[in-house]
């Protein structure tokens, strides 16, 4: 789904990454799928969209710095992008955004 | 791949689209992978990043946002978007983003 986020400005966080080739895959998709469930019920959180091919992209909307800030230390978070570090990710970015404009099209 | 961007700040736009059921698939494809390559040759191109599930994601990383507005108004790019909305996308969102901070993870 693409997110409905409110006018702008607000906040996003870019999250690349690519897996490791031996990973629990079902371990993994258990605690993406958790930590999506996680960040909606976090204050300030608007929404999020998510795909992966040869890299994944997830992008997390927010309502401002703070919110974001609250969130990368959240404990169960925490333990989970440990977790990322040492089993999952071969490697990933993750990139701090304000969005300053959108615009969009949608057929209803 | 990850996009090896500068130091912050930098720009982006987050283009999330989801793709009509009838589409020709080798004609949106190949106007994809033209559009990017398109893209590469433009002043204040930095990076790009893409994946498609449920949804399609791509991320094109520029210098500043007179790049990107140049960007949206190329010829080429133009047409492209122009067919994407009368017949390879079923809705789409653009937002164009401040990249405040970054940091990443790599193992050489």
């Amino acid at each position: 789904m693409i997110a409905q986020t409110p006018k702008t400005p607000y906040y996003a966080v870019i999250f690349t990454s690519i897996l490791n080739d031996e990973i629990d895959k079902e371990e993994y998709s258990k605690t993406a799928i958790r930590m999506v469930e996680l960040a909606k019920e976090q204050k300030g959180f608007l929404g999020v969209e998510s795909a992966r091919e040869e890299i994944g992209i997830t992008v997390s909307y927010w309502k401002d710095l703070e919110s974001i800030k609250k969130w990368k230390y959240q404990s169960e978070h925490t333990l989970a992008r440990e977790k990322g570090r040492s089993e999952f990710y071969q490697s990933f970015k993750t990139r701090i955004v304000k969005v300053e404009r959108d615009y969009d099209f949608f057929i209803l």
